[in-house]
């Protein structure tokens, strides 16, 4: 059964876009936001949505539904969804945890004839807001999804990963808790070690004329560091246990290389960091 | 005085810069390179330098030289260079750290006729060698210089200053001790903790296949990680107290992250990272 209405709950930066990429890769059926008023009006000028919805309406209506807002806000109403979401429809979302959703989904969802698959679209960019939504957000991007295991996959599911790879982004499945362990190096540490390293220096600097003498290095490290505490909050709180161990993992590797700092063995840390540094840059 | 006649010992990224950015704000005297034959091919393919000669030649007959080299090579030859400048002229270098090396000028130039100010021009770009120097690579960068306590300013330091302003840099006065306490915090520790979280990323990822589920966040935390220790082996020698200090401060900003993770409090950790964040873009 092929997609014919997509539901988009949080038409911000990641769900604009998801409608605006649709759009472009050739998907003819509706899209319907739902969104505050001034987030449908900002949505349908920018043309991500073709029309906004009450949630109930929309939801009982949509083939695909794709839950967008901030974490919080999606175990929220994670309940309200499946109870709203028409038999039949897929329910998935872009929330940048997976394990604490999985689990609140598996239990919500229970006695739904809708089923749920998580989501994470690994893509963003500064700022927020569906006025910067971008079709091409999600070119190039992995789209992390994480399968409940022995789940057969249904006819919606199948043109779900369809539109996935059109948009330009690939699929790659991972457990809940592999991705919940892997993001937690790759992206919550990223960002502790940048606000970190930011509030260290502004500690540790008695005069702020000495920010002048700073190169490149400093404004690279400290670019996360702009982000705001109300975007990490529900990323934080739904992953502290590998936060807390992958960051253990950082502290004992600058310690490692504090203590090291004028032996030659520090040589193969760096050569390890570099072999790192390259693979990044080739994913 | 005006300088007629500058001498470049070690023409690479920064020695190759200088040369050209000279030429560009207008300087008609004479530029003499010092460093291997292949490399001053180069340089006078590119247009940095004049011509290249000897060491004994070049700093004879220069009224600025500007030393280049790795710090360890500028240590290591500091009592030449004093022994051999001209008379009146002014010695200055280019080394990423600057207590180590002025210490060692004090007793190099006790009986010479020439004069040393430290330098470090706070510019850079990736990659190395006189290939890539670039005549703008000053515009904008902070020139940091750690002139003696007490010492008068001769006509050639005026002449050398006016040039680091035509050539878009802008100068700032520390000490020695103060420049090394500064870039701990700013390069030295930015630097480390790249490397230090590239290895622990390299280290906590079981299955490298896991690196895809990455955003720009870990590309831009690991971009210095790509820097060899042969650059950095000299900047961990000569500043060790200061960046194991400066180290420690990170290590203990992370811990409070860590420790604070759940708690409402770590909003105020966002908040002077953002703060300091913001400064790194005014500067």
């Amino acid at each position: 059964m092929p997609i014919e209405k997509v539901a988009i709950v949080g038409v911000g930066l990641i769900g604009g876009s998801f409608g605006l990429a649709l759009k472009k890769a050739g998907f003819v059926g509706e899209i319907i936001g739902v969104s505050r008023p001034t987030t449908i009006e900002a949505a349908l000028e920018h043309g991500a949505i073709d029309r906004g919805a009450p949630i109930k309406d929309a939801l009982g209506e949509s083939d695909l539904i794709f839950l967008a807002q901030p974490i919080l806000r999606i175990l929220e109403q994670l309940p309200e969804v499946a109870r709203l979401a028409r038999p039949g429809s897929l329910v998935t979302d872009a929330g940048s945890t997976k394990a604490a959703i999985v689990e609140r989904a598996a239990a919500a969802f229970q006695d739904s004839k809708a089923r749920f698959l998580g989501g994470h679209p690994m893509a963003g960019k500064e700022g927020r807001g569906v006025a910067i939504a971008d079709d091409d957000l999600f070119q190039g991007a992995v789209w992390a999804l994480t399968p409940q295991p022995g789940s057969s996959t249904c006819d919606v599911e199948s043109d779900f990963r369809r539109w996935i790879e059109r948009i330009g982004a690939s699929a790659l499945e991972l457990s809940p808790q592999e991705h919940d362990r892997v993001t937690a190096l790759t992206s919550h540490v990223p960002q502790l070690a940048s606000s970190a390293l930011a509030a260290a220096v502004a500690d540790g600097l008695g005069n702020q004329e000495h920010l002048r003498v700073a190169g490149g290095g400093l404004r690279d490290m400290t670019r996360l560091a702009g982000s705001s505490y109300e975007i990490w909050r529900g990323i934080l709180l739904t992953n502290p246990e590998n936060i807390r161990e992958a960051l253990d993992l950082y502290i004992a590797e600058i310690e490692a290389f504090r203590d090291q700092l004028t032996s030659p063995e520090l040589a193969e840390r760096f050569e390890s960091a570099q072999i790192l540094h390259k693979q990044t840059r080739n994913t």
